[in-house]
Order: C-alpha cells, then structure tokens, then sequence
C-alpha cells in the first residue's frame, strides 16, 4: 500500500464507508476470504465497485486496479486510516441500560479502545463494579480524565443532562464525544462530536416496511 | 404539502438524510420554531441547502423554494412518508443489555412502535418483565408474531445466533429485521433488513481524532 503523501480533506461519507468495508472485512471468515476483489466487497455492501475504488483512491488505492486485495493489507490499511492502531482510552458517563450495554460492548476492545471509567450521579450505581471498572461520582471525571489521558467520552445520560455532561468532558480535556442521547450536543471547534440516534435506523425500516406493506386504509396516501 | 404522485425509487441517502430532518425537527423546541427555512435546517445538521430542498423533491417540495417551511407540517409530512403514522408492533430477541436498553427506549414511542414481545434463551431471564413485557421462551416467537401481527424483530443476539434467530422471525413472519448483532444477517427479497453497527460511529470518531491529536511517534505515517 502506497503512503498518502498529501493532507487532503477527505469527505465524511468516504469515511463511513471505509468504516463499513472494516467493519464488513473483519466479519469475513478468514480462512475463505484471504483476497477480495472491490466486486465482492461492494456487493456484500451494495455498493457500486468504483464507489469502492474511489474512496480506496484516497488513500492511494490499496493496490492496482482489477486487482484483488489482500484483506490482511486491507484491514491493517483502513485500521490505519481510522486511527485504530493507536489505544485509546474512553470513558462513558450514564450507567443506565445503555451505558451498562457499551461498557459490556466487546468490539471496543477490537478497536483499541480501552474502558477505564464509568461515571453516573446515582448512588445505587456508584460503587458498582462492571468489567472490572467501577462506577464513580461524576464530580470525578476530571480527575480520571487526567490521569488516564483519556480522549473520548461516551455520554448515556438523559437528554436533558447531556449538553452539560459535554460540556464537563470538553472542560476535563476530552477530545472526542460520541453521544447517545436523544439531543444533539455541540462543542467548540478542534472537539469532535458524533451524536448518535439509533431512533434514524428504525425510520429508515419503517420507510422500506412502508414501501412494501399494503396501506392500512384506501384512503393513505402512499 | 403535495401528494407524492408517482411511485419513484427514492435513492437510500435520501431517506436516511430525511431522517435526519425529522429528528433534527423534533429536537428543537417548539416555542422557538414554529416555521424553518432549508437554510437553517441545513446549518442545524451540516448539509448544504440545497441537498434538503434536492430531498424535499422528490415528495412534492413542502412548499414553494425560498419560503419557510411550517415545522409542524414538515415533521407530519416526514412522519408520513417515513411510515411513522402507522402504529408497528414490534418485539426484541436478546434481552442482555443492549436488549433491555432497547426495551426501555422511550423514543420508540414517538415513532409509533408498540414493543409487544421480549424473548430469550436464557431461563434466568424468562419471566422477568421491563415495562410491563415479559421475558418469554424463544419458542413463544411464531404464536406472539401471528397474535400481535408483529411486522419487526429486532436482534440483540450475540453474533453466532444472529442468523438463526433472523430465519426463526422470518418463517414466523415478521416483515422487517433491526439487527444489532455485530454479525449481518441476510434474508429473502421481500424481507426488510437494517444491519446496525455501532462501531461505525466510533471508528468515524476515531478517524476524526486522528486528524486532529498529534501523531503518536514520529515514524507515524499519518
């Protein structure tokens, strides 16, 4: 694989796809798949081919065209890519069902990512331990945030203690916030915050259900 | 808000993008919002203008372009085409912690799904309740389906019975998958499936970090 020689802003669509190709490729059984062609990738995805070998081209393109990869090569380069060759440590903030759901999460450890601390304001929670990590006070975090040299926090709280539960990780030092909460946070510039809503995978079945399902009534309009 | 006239292949972004609108619209208070134009909806999500008014299209415009859409009849109008007018029952595979973070919620409610099952195989679950639902066999799959015309299943499986328990909703008939199993399940043609990995979002994250935190050793090539 060739080195990407230049700093080019590569557009955030090409980054999720590079997310889905990892996350595709490592779900492959190794011992049948040691090469893929960008047409057996992309149909496992239901991408069009080139979609594939223009985001690859971004990073220099992972081998020639008409080629087939290495998938070793190729998760080792998009593992890269994604930054996950570096540890990082995170911490979640709100132990509830989902909270206690990402700490039990198994994948983060394939991402290098390494959970050194659970935080929550409720005393039933604090003091509980759940692999291995125990969960602390949140007036906490800013301390644990320091000594663990953590760059990401997770935040599971309710809606309506997220935007000040960034903004405590922000002021601890965190980089990066992937939050779960139903309201969307935000953060100066140079923090990184993804806000997730599960709520948009279950709209966009609905929407395909819909398509293919009868109409309740002769009058819908759909 | 104009009819959809014509049946057109709406392409997946699109509905995921007006996804998003919905959720985005939802979010904001009320009070505050009563009309929006595409520009400052598009500065609230970080699209371009012109992507919301290009996905507005394709289902008659909401309006006339320049004009201030209502916020209330935009979030009916996306509820419609979304499908989320329509009352789903739904029910859950899997009652870990992903499970029973998904069982209890809230939002679920907002989209219309009425959660009317919980299964799993472990019988130290069954017969617990999470809001008012109990836990139930796995056996008990196709009897609830067929009773409460269950069109989605959704998989908190660990990864190895993914695709089983995917084929046991199928042949009991439910219509549309939501599968949080890091292992995709497939289906026949005529079958919904929306696989969710939550790692996507971290790895995204993690690119982005990348970006931004210096390189970890000079020998770094990125």
């Amino acid at each position: 694989m060739e080195n990407q020689t230049q700093k080019k802003k590569v557009p955030h669509m090409t980054i999720t796809r590079l997310a889905q190709y990892l996350n595709c490729l490592s779900l492959l059984p190794r011992e049948h798949y040691k090469e893929i062609s960008s047409k057996e990738l992309a149909e496992k995805i239901g991408l069009k081919p080139t979609v594939i070998r223009q985001d690859f081209h971004h990073f220099g393109g992972f081998g020639q065209a008409g080629y087939r990869y290495k998938v070793t090569n190729l998760i080792e380069g998009l593992e890269r890519i994604l930054g996950l060759d570096q540890k990082q440590n995170l911490i979640i903030i709100g132990v509830g069902h989902l909270g206690q759901a990402l700490a039990n999460y198994r994948n983060f450890d394939k991402l290098g990512l390494r959970l050194v601390g659970l935080f929550d304001v409720n005393p039933r929670l604090i003091g509980i331990t759940i692999r291995d990590v125990r969960v602390r006070d949140i007036d906490e975090v800013p301390t644990v945030v320091e000594r663990e040299n953590v760059h990401i926090g997770i935040i599971t709280t309710p809606a309506d203690s997220a935007q000040s539960t960034a903004n405590l990780l922000i002021e601890s030092g965190v980089k990066g916030i992937w939050n779960f909460s139903p309201m969307n946070v935000t953060g100066p510039s140079g923090i990184i915050i993804q806000n997730e809503h599960l709520s948009i995978g279950m709209m966009t079945l609905s929407y395909q259900l819909k398509q293919m399902l009868p109409p309740l009534s002769a009058s819908s309009e759909y």
